[in-house]
């Protein structure tokens, strides 16, 4: 049996935010490799985010999302500068939620909601004030309080200490399944969204369930059987 | 002034050994899907390494290999079954050195050489002797014994701890720039082999030099100033 659910806890970036909507801006800038330029520079993001924290280099999303834009146009023989460079970072502070999201917000607020993401405070802060999100939240967590990144368990016990509620009673929601697997090897109750249909990884742990998208999260919490 | 060389330590996948060998396999299993797979299963390979550090759950580099290769003929729709699974994963156990590592390595054998490798003393044994290069080597290191991967601090230090030189004097080869960026970052002096002429990761280190490949190496450490 698995404790109910008493706090929610949310993945920011590729699950409630869309990260490929810098695709469109991409496009504009760099015709032809929009497509190429915003896939390697989310995975470039993430690389980056993992080698710093085994390296014990810590620098903040913000630097290394830059990091990770100023290599992949290198590599894509785009030439970038620093007018174009600001013009896409500045996308990273307005993207726009999945469609499902604010409804099914509402549709969670009887719980504490909390977002635990990588970014800078001063990332998500206008992000989720660009999206009229802010009164959904209690907490908003970042990684930049403890200089390591996902999926650290230290970063999921903060947000677990911080909320004063069991882990194993904590909901934790993201669409990327090593972040799922960090959450899950930590010891929360974990929702994947898989959008996109995407294979789980291999990393010998499973979620609580897989979702669609947010919008079933609410009725799985109300009857878990019923999916 | 850099201090002098005094032991050589090489990484051994995409360094030493090719690994892209099996993308000739690949081929014959799932024609028209060699590139694709291999380059998949060495990517997933590598970030399953960091994930599983990062969240604590060390696997060997045997059964993260295999994990990787699974996830990847899902993702790519291959159905795989034990027996091509098998042949895959055996292909590693035999890849080919580099055309101009054995030279190179006669050249440099005034020095202690070691190799200091994510893959399991299991592993690396047959592909040593497949490749007729026991005799080179004074110490096989493999991450296996720290239970962490590449790039944690700890796996460098293991190797700098055995060979009692100061890490100042010890010069590190690898083809990977993550790895470089690590041993960098650690203390060694490093030789980045960028035989594909690849774009430089944006981590914040700079290696010593970066090589062509591996034969430039005995004459860099003669007069570092003459490249």
């Amino acid at each position: 049996m698995t404790a109910p659910v008493r706090a929610l806890v949310f993945d920011a970036y590729g699950t409630l935010f869309d990260p490929f909507a810098v695709k469109t801006r991409a496009e504009e800038l760099f015709p032809g490799n929009g497509a190429a330029l915003s896939q390697l520079w989310r995975a470039k993001q993430l690389e980056y985010s993992w080698l710093r924290t085994l390296m014990g280099r810590y620098e903040n999303f913000w630097k290394i999302t830059e990091d990770a834009l100023v290599f992949s146009c290198r590599t894509l023989k785009l030439s970038c500068d620093e007018h174009q460079r600001n013009q896409l970072m500045q996308v990273y502070l307005t993207l726009p939620a999945f469609p499902e999201v604010k409804p099914a917000l509402e549709k969670l607020s009887h719980l504490p909601l909390s977002i635990l993401s990588n970014g800078t405070p001063e990332m998500l802060a206008p992000l989720i004030a660009a999206n009229n999100m802010a009164h959904f939240f209690k907490n908003i967590f970042s990684v930049d309080a403890l200089q390591m990144y996902k999926p650290r368990p230290e970063v999921y016990q903060h947000a677990a200490a911080s909320l004063e509620v069991p882990k194993e009673s904590i909901g934790f929601i993201s669409s990327n399944y090593w972040d799922i697997s960090g959450a899950t090897s930590f010891g929360f109750q974990t929702f994947w969204l898989n959008r996109n249909s995407l294979v789980a990884d291999e990393l010998g742990v499973t979620p609580t369930a897989t979702l669609q998208n947010l919008s079933v999260l609410p009725k799985f919490l109300k009857n878990p059987t019923a999916l």
